[in-house]
């Protein structure tokens, strides 16, 4: 990657992460409406945090499918808004108990236990309720197939599915094979939904080598998310470091130790970037994802 | 009430409460699929309980407006995952902790608090898959319309709002109109869903009419509950008696008196009943459904 696409992609990049906030902010009820607590706790725990990857997925295939732009918001913002819930249920006291989530008070601390359960559960609704906007898509076939992709990657055969896994398999001795699988409901499933929103418009070869790319950068991001536990400290990394290793959850790194997580992360790395090979610059922005998700060191 | 009219109705209701079991029984995965925990708690907060009211307001919508049968199933399995999930999620300790549900322990007691909280989500999920069930309605356009009815009467501006504003209202006087604008979001927005999705084939005249029907019906609903809430015994109910009252939560009866609850009841009961009336015989189910939700005496 020389510089100037360095630059380049990070001009996008930043781009990209004010607009998903502007679209969030738009899509998120103000705080001054009722219930006024409800809505201050959802803003606080959907605004303003984050590197919005999922969004950037999104967009990024959508400039590769040529899907419209504001068909790609409201799929961004529908993810954002999935991943927002996804993190306030899992901070709460009876899931992972974290006290902190981007360097603030988790939601159940700022607010409390029963606001961060009705915030989560409201954010998933306001997903749906964003991706379902009437008259969206050209093609509201295409829509309702997006809604349905979505509500799948989300439930129990998805991102909440993995969730139970997760929760399962604390303290218990798991292949890489378990844990891969539960990977790819936890944190995967929305990842890849992410992209295939985005790539709604795309042509089957496009929608198909997208999915490929997202379920190996899906897997890569987690491998990478493993590494950065066990090597970040607290500050760097604004929630509560080695967490997993301390609560005897298995991870890459406790499975298949440091070098090899490394090296694994690598290989699904290229994997991802040989899927979307073939559209040569098209696919520019999803490939410079790419070296940005396997190369953060935030 | 002729008798005849009253065994036809028995009989209709009874066949709709089997086809709704039989269409959430396909729809929620079995409870031998991964996550096993999770699946089995999902079927046992969602299955083999209640009266099934907001089915049954879409069944009896849909045979207003002569909705296909497919639709409906889809609609009212839609409409009973979020009631079920509202219920798993309030029952938890940080809400209403309520140990009993239908005369069952509730999700939290019989599981524990983490798969509750995902139960909920998981629900909740499940129920916009099904609606999102792809060339469910020959109009795209439509089911749209519907998915965006259902996500907006489920979040911060329906169901979780009212939710929200109950929490906020413990201990504190409230009006007859800040009691009935709580009410209406958090109990009468998903029943107003019920009916206009199963309306979604009607004309417009006749939806706005299952609107005034549904906004009605839903607040006479929640006012009886409140009269059973103080005069049923626990046993009778299926839940813990008194407990909104014990709670120092306002209640139609604790505002009006039992005698003024019981004449509102009647006239929003008459004034739903009107809106449908210059439907005749179509409407027949919709007007003894109002009879059975505003004289049951379970």
């Amino acid at each position: 990657m020389t510089d100037k696409t360095a630059s380049d992609f990070s001009t996008w990049a930043k781009t990209r992460q004010a607009r998903i906030e502007e679209v969030l902010d738009e899509a998120l009820p103000p705080d001054s409406q009722e219930p006024t607590k409800l809505h201050g706790a959802m803003r606080y725990s959907a605004l303003g945090g984050g590197k919005r990857v999922r969004a950037l997925l999104c967009y990024a295939a959508a400039e590769l499918c040529n899907t419209e732009i504001e068909v790609a918001d409201a799929a961004a913002a529908a993810v954002e808004l999935i991943h927002a819930y996804s993190l306030v249920h899992d901070d709460m006291p009876c899931m992972d108990d974290d006290d902190l989530r981007r360097g603030k008070p988790s939601c159940h601390k700022q607010y409390d236990d029963a606001t961060a359960l009705l915030v989560g559960d409201a954010l998933q609704s306001l997903a749906f309720d964003v991706l379902s906007t009437p008259q969206l898509c050209a093609n509201a076939n295409q829509q309702v197939s997006m809604l349905n992709i979505l509500a799948k990657a989300v439930g129990s055969t998805g991102m909440a599915g993995g969730q139970a896994i997760d929760l399962a398999s604390v303290g218990k001795a798991l292949s890489q094979q378990q844990l891969e699988d539960m990977h790819q409901l936890k944190t995967g499933a929305l990842i890849q939904a992410a992209a295939l929103l985005g790539a709604a418009n795309g042509t089957l070869e496009q929608i198909s080598s997208v999915h490929i790319y997202a379920e190996n950068i899906g897997l890569a991001f987690q491998v990478i998310d493993d590494i950065l536990d066990t090597e970040a400290d607290t500050a760097t990394l604004g929630k509560t470091a080695g967490k997993d290793a301390d609560s005897n959850k298995p991870t890459y790194v406790t499975i298949l130790g440091l070098d090899v997580a490394k090296h694994l992360a690598d290989q699904l790395h290229k994997t991802a970037i040989a899927a979307i090979t073939p559209f040569g610059e098209q696919a520019l922005r999803l490939r410079e994802l790419a070296a940005f998700i396997t190369q953060r060191n935030f």
